[in-house]
């Protein structure tokens, strides 16, 4: 793929970020990686989404995290998808958003449990939360660090990120991720939807528990993997 | 009816349910039956509303289950559809979404109480939860046993699915049924707002109970039956 | 004022509600009175708003409660409407909604607090509830006696109607009113509003108390009588 | 700067007040400093902001608050504006609404906690609420007073306004202000996300804190000040 075509995939992700009601001001990047060639795609550090043109996108090493193309500087979360691209092999896309719902789930620092088929249909189990950093991990490298210890969260949790492909940071906010940037923009918008919803179903039952394993493999296979019979 | 008209009002119901604020991305499906010709239409599986066409709509057999016209596949939830219609005879169409106050109450596993005139203008009497399917009734035919769980619902409950339109299932969402698609798809956004306003009205006043069967009676019976006076 | 002149009015003002968001599908109604004719115009029932059309109105006799103009039946609630403008001699225009955020506080069976000065720039005081009606005043004249439950409500608690334009019927909804129509239906957004920023007040602060007399009545006379210096 | 130039600025400032869902009606104003004018420019009191029009804007002196320029009344809230610019000599823009998030806590009577690094980005700290006003106070000069007594909230809390540029008004709603205009209104929407965010946040965990000082430092510093990273 050229870096004009990822440029502009990413450019038309990110701009999904304003129409899904994700984001105002500049509150959310998308980006895309290109294993190949070694490089992935951001959006722009702080550049309004009504000004954002394809050619704003600028494109970073998967080696070195320098930028490779592009006039602009990249996001200041930059340094955090290149974790979880260096880390998760298997993903293509990563979004980041201050999303309402899910920030309000980080800011709570709970994750989020698994409470119908709207959350099973994507995410195999709960959305977890990470620890918060420490002043040391703030201060030495807080974008780099906020990749890590989303992967210690998977790690020591023993969660598949392919199969729950969203954590919430601790205090900030979420990130999801998926096959490809667009795939990481829905991710996005259903674990939204999920957290909306979770709020108010504790509402509705204080002593509700997650739904059962069953219903929860239901719903995640018939969309996932080699017997999912959902779509086209 | 022709097949091509019975897509077109299918086609038409569907598209009420974004503009309605039901559903995101794919999360809901309109059918309608044609008892006559022994057939209903349907939503294809995991189709984008915006890149829906009135020729993708899916025509199924009323006594097979099979698809009789259409190019794709018809949604998961055929057949849940496929039970209701043959276990409601009065009914004309079928509405299932995600639309998140109908699927909170559906996660809490409460029914939802008929708290005021809004609700009982649509629904006579409290809009029942089903049960939770078994492990087994998972593994065997989900689509088919949510319909079951649903028929079994109205028939313990001793509720009239003509005079209760509706249902909450367990850890899912709404479904909700009709005289026509199109009532079956006003039923639907009937039962998101009232979900909407029961949370809302339990958190005002915790201690409140459903209306008056007087009042529930009064609007129930001015829009429904032979002395109705709603309306032109 | 011409019938035309009045029903234009009257179509102006229904379709505002919709846009203001406080009704969908048919519920809602608007009218107005012409005090020196001797009538009110009122929105037909259960006619969409996006067919309505301004000589679909219905004008309606204020001695006879009988239809004077028009070829539909006026809404179900005219008989409440009616009562209002008998009882009620200083006003112009009567709203009813459903709007989610007043039917909330209805069905709560709960009078809407003062809590703020957005409150106490239109209503001076609180907005009280109605008791429920018995099921003798259900049956023999449910539409004139809801009216008749606003006006004993307001004399029981000495309020004057000018001064808090508005009223929650109990397990219901809202109606409001105003020097005319216009002005009835911008108070009903401002009964929804408050009623929303109500609910959260109590959750972010349960203990809180309604707002001192000093501030309602600096908000309230700084817009409303003869030392009012609000607007041009 | 013209006063035409200040004026446009300050409509086109006005005007993003309801594209940014911040005001209904006429709930809200904007005002912008020309400190070496002497003046300030302000919405005028009371017109809708679908009618407004650039040469509407009130000029006013910022020594007597007298009116210097246009036809209409100023803001009934001007005399709050005079008193912050008067008192915080860095500020350039000073906005007013009655946006419901940041009104439901201004009701409540608290401050709002700094939850998040969405807080964070542009509140340096808690924003604070003030105490209620006196019936003195309201009966002698209530709108100077308001402004008098957000400036003693900073004093007393020993609060730095241009780290944390907003309040909550005890019962009544928030102030922002900002270097300029444009940065006021952008700070407005900021406090209604982060009001909206935190009600939420204490609702899925009531035993949650503020977020950790280091957290705080970094999400600041990294926009603001002299070793600031974000944006281009």
């Amino acid at each position: 793929m050229s870096y004009t075509e990822l440029k502009e995939r990413v450019y038309q992700a990110n701009m999904q970020l304003p129409a899904l009601d994700l984001v105002v001001f500049t509150w959310g990047n998308v980006s895309e990686v290109d294993r190949e060639a070694g490089v992935f795609a951001i959006k722009p550090s702080g550049v309004e989404y009504d000004k954002l043109k394809p050619e704003d996108i600028v494109v970073v090493s998967l080696e070195t995290g320098e930028k490779v193309s592009g006039d602009l500087n990249p996001s200041s979360d930059t340094a955090t998808h290149l974790v979880l691209y260096r880390e998760f092999p298997n993903i293509g896309g990563v979004v980041h958003t201050h999303s309402p719902w899910a920030v309000s789930w980080a800011q709570a620092t709970r994750f989020l449990p698994a409470y119908g088929t709207t959350h099973a249909d994507t995410f195999y189990g709960n959305v977890p939360c990470t620890r918060k950093l420490t002043d040391q991990e703030i201060a030495e490298a807080y974008e780099k660090n906020t990749g890590l210890v989303i992967v210690e969260t998977f790690k020591n949790g023993q969660i598949d990120p392919d199969a729950v492909p969203g954590v919430l940071v601790a205090g900030h906010g979420p990130f999801t991720w998926g096959a490809n940037c667009f795939k990481a923009v829905e991710n996005s918008k259903v674990l939204e939807e999920c957290c909306k919803m979770a709020v108010r179903t504790e509402q509705i039952n204080p002593d509700i528990n997650r739904i059962e394993q069953g219903l929860l493999d239901k719903h995640y296979l018939r969309k996932h993997g080699k017997d999912a019979y959902y779509g086209q």
